[in-house]
């Protein structure tokens, strides 16, 4: 490339750092400013790339990545996507796990930021978290992953959707006390846009749900044999339930095998997630593209570094409906993609 | 504290980036200054600790670990005890995942680490990897995890123990055709220590090992499940299968699942690793402490970053032998903790 990011400033009269702070989208370049830099670059034909304006600008060429957790199959599946697009653009990855978002999240200090990276990935904080509004005011470009938020980039599913789903092909597969196993007390918008939908399909089926076939499962698979060994202890356990997570299906399957209930045959499963081990372990999930939304979410930073004209957009990926043994008895599995059969269950009242 | 860093560096005559070099095991201080500066340092009652320290002289603050993979369990556990040790004491965390280590592992470029970290961890690349040996050329103070290289501090299990009493342990129970499920054609030390074990606990017992009953399942899932059935399809198939790892075990299963064998009654496994879904897919094996591997190695770091008189040492942690129904029959589980028994096997020749 023969035009350099000196041509450009000396044709738009400002400094080298100017065009680089003007290209990425980064803060204190005031608007007109901005907007010649960037005719200017595009007259010229000069395309930035992010190794590149590093080398010009002398930032950090490093981004963080604020998750709660490292070694859950989500937030590494999300890291590792992450990862994928940083190692491709020869940008940095810097890593803060924060803890359970549900006590108190020990968000990184604003010295640990300031200066120190070119932008920031948030993964599925509670939007309640003060301290996210901090992070906020550091004025990086910022992509959230699992939770909304205005005015930034989000990478989520649409949780609402696949809630619903999970439930309808329990309610089609002919459940009537289909309980539900949810995250935690202080909920994320993703838990409780999940349990909308569970609730969205019941009152569609004309089935109101029972409050009393609820139980909090922290996301963890302990936590989600704890809940189902709850569940099964009420006088009128249900004959189905929706897990958010399939860590908390793996779980509350150990519960069921512990009380030899057969998973599908005596009570039905089905949750959200697409965790590598659900196929094994024979879990009917909804499946998220968790790698490719950390890559996802990558990307649009990247993008939003490079250029602030791009739009911060809540980005919406696809999930997918798998069907298994842990919702239909293993010998019915075959047939009943797509059919809205089995009229009774062992546990209906 | 009332003594600084400033007073250390009066009563010894050198500057305090010479102090904060020399009390952190850093490079070019000549042995006799940091000698000076350690005994002055002591008589004066100094502490140095990481973030003062990295306040005092303007260091990064910042480690790097330098992993195959951040999305597998054993790599993902390392990585959040490493992170709990560094969120303790106020140092960052840059990731590198450099992929696969049998095919071509990218490990980053001088340019992204010198100047950047203070000190490295490395997680089971092979030692053969000849950038393991460039990256040690950085002189930066270096953990590793998984392997041994002299002269630096490692934390690592006994691999050949590990390998050894997983077999012996199907010896035990009556197996004679026991093959192997190891990892790739080019072995990391670990790999090949454990296969190391699995021969000597064959030999002692006047066994054979048989090359025909051994396959590289590449330490995933979906490996596992192709090496046991590719195990399956030999004229003769063994009665009982070592795995190297969990994830490899979990595949295995799957493929005896789909051949209608029954784990534990058929077809007997037993592997290493301690996975958190170990227990639900009812897998004998071999617990390694793997989090807290990953807190000792940053402890290690840390400590030598502090003070390069700490010598390098390799950390051997402790393993457990973990019965489940993976190499006993179900019904036989509570009863075999210990025993001797089982004289026959179905697929014994």
């Amino acid at each position: 490339m023969s035009i350099t990011i000196r041509d450009v400033a000396e044709a738009a009269g400002v400094s080298t750092a100017t065009v680089s702070r003007a290209l990425r989208g980064l803060p204190h370049v005031d608007p007109e400013t901005r907007e010649r830099v960037r005719q200017v670059a595009a007259e010229l034909d000069y395309v930035v790339s992010p190794s590149a304006s590093r080398l010009a600008s002398g930032r950090t060429g490093t981004i963080a990545v604020i998750t709660p957790f490292i070694d859950r199959w989500f937030f590494s599946s999300v890291l590792s996507g992450v990862s994928d697009v940083l190692q491709e653009r020869d940008v940095d990855l810097l890593v803060f796990e924060v803890g359970d978002p549900g006590t108190n999240p020990g968000l990184p200090p604003e010295r640990r930021l300031r200066g120190r990276v070119d932008g920031l990935i948030v993964v599925t904080l509670p939007t309640d978290a003060m301290r996210v509004a901090d992070l906020l005011m550091l004025g990086l470009p910022t992509s959230f992953i699992g939770t909304t938020w205005e005015g930034s980039t989000s990478v989520t599913i649409d949780d609402i959707s696949a809630g619903r789903v999970a439930t309808q092909h329990l309610i089609n597969l002919g459940h009537k006390r289909i309980g539900m196993i949810s995250g935690r007390p202080r909920a994320s918008t993703s838990q409780s846009h999940r349990a909308q939908g569970y609730r969205e399909a019941m009152e569609g089926a004309g089935l109101a749900p029972d409050g009393s076939l609820e139980a909090y499962g922290y996301f963890s698979v302990q936590g989600g044999e704890d809940a189902m060994t709850a569940l099964l202890s009420r006088p009128n356990p249900p004959s189905a339930v929706f897990v958010m997570s399939d860590d908390m299906a793996f779980g509350a399957i150990r519960a069921l095998q512990r009380h030899g209930i057969r998973p599908g045959s005596d009570i039905a499963i089905a949750s959200i997630d697409g965790h590598e081990l659900a196929e094994l372990l024979d879990v009917t999930t909804v499946r998220q593209p968790v790698v490719d939304m950390g890559r996802t979410a990558a990307e649009a930073l990247l993008a939003r570094m490079v250029d602030d004209a791009t739009e911060p957009e809540e980005i919406i990926s696809p999930t997918t409906l798998i069907v298994r043994g842990s919702s239909v008895p293993q010998e019915r599995t075959a047939q009943v993609a797509g059919s809205q059969g089995r009229s009774a269950s062992s546990g209906d009242a």
